[in-house]
């Protein structure tokens, strides 16, 4: 991984200067997101991403560092705000902020599923950049939700008798468990549920 | 994979009898769920299971064809009633249910993190029995927690205006999805956020 320095490193036959370095590993993590794409994250080798994408395997090491650290850069790669049509409008609730990003990265092909395999990679032992990942997004996914159940609480626009931290776990579990179950069998009343959550957690009119 | 018949087979010098054939299928099969307690499920292979549980790679794949049906199958035999301590009681609510049956399997080493991959699998293109099994697991436990609310709507203890397809949907999701949460990070409100559901699927009092 290239030295975290804010001066120009002196060029090197071996590497090249730091700025190339960066743009070298885009370049790679640009044309990993199309071999994601194209062939699934699952069970797939570090060594064989190398020979699709059209560098060494020591290339590979050199930038990522292992498969999952690829396959985390390539999720985080394809979700940042620049690559998203739009950001959710303001004033929708939660429930309609996670169904608005999933719509959004359901476009984006393979990345619902290597979402759930860098989840479930998570779970088991000895994963620490898919477990830093997921740990992360769900923390910091909570938190910015929970805010906006404060904020829409105060205006009355969602109950004002439910934690805010149990109604921001509630849904992030919703919106990745339905869209899960949807992904499987298209009769899941996705949409349906998600609707249900969002009447249950507004005020009794 | 041994015929399907309820004639015995002439004994054979190769297998053996249908008999033998299913006794040495579910020795195999409780060795490997032993297997996976302790490795996990991740990126094993037929060939690394075979050696641990003491049998040839030809062997393995005469019962259960792939590792991907032996993952199924490993899961399948450690969630049979059998193996649970004790069914949820009749007048449980959905979201109780889901509570106890998650709660049970938490206790059984490697279940919760095997169930995450097979779904992850599921989602991935080419793996027809994880999806076959995730599919059929989501669509047998809607139904049955769809005719639960029904039952406990005529019986005014979930209220009477919401879709009781929904309510199972978003109740299967929320129990996975909370469950996913809480493995990563213990102080996630995984049980506020499922006493919340509780409460908002009620009737108002």
């Amino acid at each position: 991984m290239p030295a975290d320095t804010s001066e120009p490193a002196e060029p090197s036959r071996q590497r090249g200067t730091y700025a190339k370095g960066i743009a070298r590993r885009q370049e790679i993590l640009d044309r990993a997101i199309e071999v994601f794409a194209e062939r699934g994250a699952d069970r797939t080798s570090l060594r064989a991403i190398a020979r699709e994408v059209g560098v060494t395997h020591a290339a590979l090491t050199h930038y990522f560092g292992s498969l999952e650290e690829l396959l985390v850069a390539v999720y985080e790669e394809s979700t940042v705000p620049a690559r998203q049509p739009s950001a959710p409008a303001e004033d929708a609730t939660p429930v309609e902020m996670m169904i608005k990003s999933a719509r959004i990265n359901r476009a984006i092909p393979g990345l619902v599923q290597l979402y759930s395999t860098l989840v479930a990679t998570a779970l088991e032992e000895g994963h620490p950049a898919a477990r830093t990942f997921a740990t992360g997004r769900f923390t910091r996914l909570r938190a910015r939700l929970a805010d906006i159940v404060r904020h829409q609480q105060d205006e009355g626009r969602i109950r004002d008798d439910i934690d805010p931290d149990a109604v921001a776990a509630l849904v992030v579990a919703a919106s990745d468990g339905l869209q899960t179950q949807w992904l499987l069998d298209e009769t899941a009343p996705q949409h349906e549920a998600l609707a249900l959550l969002d009447r249950l957690l507004r005020p009794a009119s």
